[in-house]
């Protein structure tokens, strides 16, 4: 006979929609660029992370800003136009998961 | 004038094809059950998550399979054909992820 089993009720909406957000293709690499000290130009990004097109980096920047994990700032240019992207205070605590994915990447899959 | 800016060299492969395999679609809910910590039928897995279809588990679930993060292990049944699944040591040490993720999630975006 088959012991009854606790029942699983660990579903949280809150958690998956984050994991799925950040998990989206090249959403991880994004943020891991953003996590650098200053703010970034959309070209500064687009050309760190190999294979990202200019339309994906758009529409990724967009999420991101829609979520409140980037925000858009001006630029130090005398262009009135120049906009940089930085992490928000929200965005800057995803940190931690970055950091704790890398050391997983490291520890099961040889990354540097 | 603009100052210099350091190169940007963070990309990590090893790094984006974690945070994009965990990130995909009921991914990170499927692991939260999986970190309970006895072997779960398929049945259980998925009448914990709503809205999670029976095509999508079975898909997730080969994903997991394949990164060796799940493991199949005989059920402690009669029927010889009854498995269940379970993290290997490598999917367990995924639990500081999501752990990580679940406390942003309540952090900033009211999670239980």
């Amino acid at each position: 006979m088959v012991a009854p089993r606790p029942p699983i009720s660990i579903y949280c909406e809150h958690y998956q929609a984050v994991i799925e957000l950040i998990g989206r293709r090249w959403m991880g690499a994004i943020l891991r660029v953003l996590m650098s000290d200053e703010p970034r130009r959309f070209n500064e990004v687009l050309a760190a992370i190999p294979g990202l097109s200019d339309r994906l980096l758009t529409e990724r920047l967009r999420e991101l800003t829609e979520h409140e994990i980037v925000e858009r700032v001006p630029a130090p240019d005398i262009s009135p136009i120049a906009i940089q992207y930085r992490l928000t205070n929200s965005g800057r605590d995803l940190e931690v998961v970055v950091r704790a994915i890398s050391a997983w990447a490291r520890r099961w899959r040889g990354g540097p």
